[in-house]
């Protein structure tokens, strides 16, 4: 059998630099584990626009939709601002999305142990906080049309246009229940069924799919206005949240930032199986490009190293090696290994982001 | 001349017994500073439409339409929620607001000191807050066109629509950058311009409208979550936030949980000046019915009173007399006067929601 393939897209800003750590973790799952993969390494973004005129070439693309996980670093940065919206770097991250119909976007909002005292949050609020938020990614403002500026009479207008389907809201729901059921069996779906109607749509589809199909797990709907005070109140009420693509943007940023560990943490974008079984997936970190910190070594890269651990659990149902690395990652942060932005209030050894990888394959 | 006029519109769940010590302090003020205020009073959302079928009629829109300030408790509750969409009671406010035309929503986000330690923040982070948040509260997905659930094919499918004109825009600006001179001339505009066109033409109209007429004003520009982000990060790095109406309702509920002080928190809504000079204008808490505490007299109504605070300050130009309705409330928090949901780490003397109002008139 091929060895399984990764398409590696580092991006723009600190994007090759926390690559570059990742990478040597493929080498060592090949080397030392016999997990081989095939990989591949391409543009996308700032760097695909300045080489190629668009943030994300159909080359790419495709390739993009052939291997059987897709790792990305970042996308973005300041020289990029004044870009026709149609080039801009973000385009080539939603183009991935959207192709590949990478509609279920998890993001674990996870408190590591070691940095709790991180959080502008009271330790106990946060400290072993681990919630899963599942957000839409493939439909909703991000998607709909008509969106666009256009002139009525004198001045200009801006639309964008809301729009969910029952099939779109029915399979990620589907989704967060099955990973609620592998976790506490909960599950809270947040909208604004209060004023919009497709917010109305989406709880009466989550209610329907549960009742149907996943009756024994425990829901409930919330105010997404709610839902980010109650998130800041007290986030342990939660286990794992389902929302759409533009509320799952605000929440699982307002989510990963209680934590206090934004430097560390990961996500997947999963969509429907392949050929081979294997579903859609892209993983990436959910922190930025960072262009401030960008090329001086300062970057962590744990949540880029963390998001191929998903990919080994998610992608390649290597479980025993996700934990492996995971485990490696938190060795390291109780060993007191700090790259720049995890410098705080216990000290540690300052490092860089290679001295980081170092850490993490030693530990490993 | 006429006495200025407030139509009172206590509304549902807990909005009736805090309504009730705000026009005791109404009272104290025509006794004993010779501010006399023709009240009237009249239903607004469930209870609306329990008596009349419709959560606001015709002629409780046109009394509103008349005075000089109308003051709302809150509306909702969960005897409503299989309503039909179009008289649930949030139609009600939400009529109010657009016909209103109310367009600019200050909503304050102020740590109040002897609240400081109820924040799940920590104290550094939040105590001495006091930011404003400007939303835009007459448009955007919340009364676009076209909206609504309808059938393609089999399947439902549920549509909304974010509108926004550039008029719209340039005057939410105008009124965020009116109180940043007025506070530390300083604003930061949120919006979604990397996904959504409607938030690039509402980044570029603030810009210009800064550029032409509020060159003084430092303006900057974040995207939604980022700012979800960085309230959570450090709050303090922000005085005048002004956003759009969809946004402003996740980011302000955020803003006023981080706070720790939720049910201290007041709004206004202001429109354009009527013809004596004074805006069209209703003010009401953040915090909302509160269904499971109604009736029972626990209910913290220092929201409401400072609501009426705004009132005096904002419509009737009585920024001593607002100071003054202000400083009996920080006088009552001081000397640990505490409703329910006020008891907390500092320990205090529990009262009564109309024991509360009673301690402020002895404030006074
Ligand atoms: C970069 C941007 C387009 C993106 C989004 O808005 O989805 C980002 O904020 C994210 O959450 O992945
Ligand atoms: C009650 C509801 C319609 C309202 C809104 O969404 O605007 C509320 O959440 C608010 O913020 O005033």
């Amino acid at each position: 059998m091929a060895n399984p393939s990764l398409l590696i897209l580092p991006g723009d800003g600190i994007g090759p630099e926390v690559m570059a750590e990742v990478r040597r973790a493929i080498d060592w799952f090949g080397a030392k584990r016999g997990l081989v993969f095939d990989v591949s390494e391409d543009l996308v973004g700032g760097c695909a626009y300045d080489a190629h005129g668009t943030p994300l070439t159909d080359e790419t693309m495709a390739k993009a939709q052939e291997v059987d996980a897709v790792l990305l670093g970042a996308v973005g940065g300041p020289k990029y601002d004044k870009l026709d919206f149609s080039v801009k770097p973000e385009r080539g991250l939603l183009r991935l999305r959207k192709e590949m119909d990478l509609f279920s976007n998890l993001r674990p909002a996870q408190c590591f142990d070691a940095l709790a005292d991180f959080s502008s949050l009271k330790r106990e609020v946060v400290a072993g906080l681990d919630i899963m938020i599942i957000r839409e990614l493939t439909s909703g403002v991000y998607f709909g049309e008509p969106r666009g500026i256009h002139k009525e009479g004198n001045e200009r207008v801006g639309i964008n246009t809301q729009r969910y389907t029952e099939s779109e809201i029915a399979r990620v729901a589907r989704s967060a229940f099955e990973l609620a059921r592998k976790r506490s069996n909960k599950v809270c779906s947040m909208e604004k069924a209060n004023v919009m109607e497709s917010g109305i749509l989406w709880r009466d589809v989550v209610q329907e799919v549960h009742d149907a199909e996943y009756p024994d797990v425990e829901l409930s709907h919330m105010y997404a206005d709610a839902g980010a005070m109650q998130l800041t109140r007290w986030p342990k009420q939660f286990d794992v949240i389902v929302t759409d693509n533009l509320f799952g943007d605000l929440l699982s940023d307002l989510a990963a930032m209680l934590t206090g560990s934004l430097g560390m943490l990961p996500s997947a974008s999963l969509g429907l199986p392949m050929a081979n079984g294997r579903p859609k997936a892209l993983y990436e970190p959910v922190h930025g490009s960072a262009p401030d910190i960008a090329g001086q070594g300062k970057a962590n890269p744990i949540a880029c190293i963390l998001s191929f651990a998903m990919a080994l659990r998610y992608s390649f149902d290597e479980g025993a090696n996700a934990d492996l690395l995971e485990g490696a990652v938190q060795t390291v942060l109780a060993d007191g290994v700090r790259t720049a932005d995890l410098m705080g209030p216990d000290g540690g050894t300052p490092v860089s982001t290679t001295e980081m990888g170092d850490a993490i394959l030693a530990a490993l």
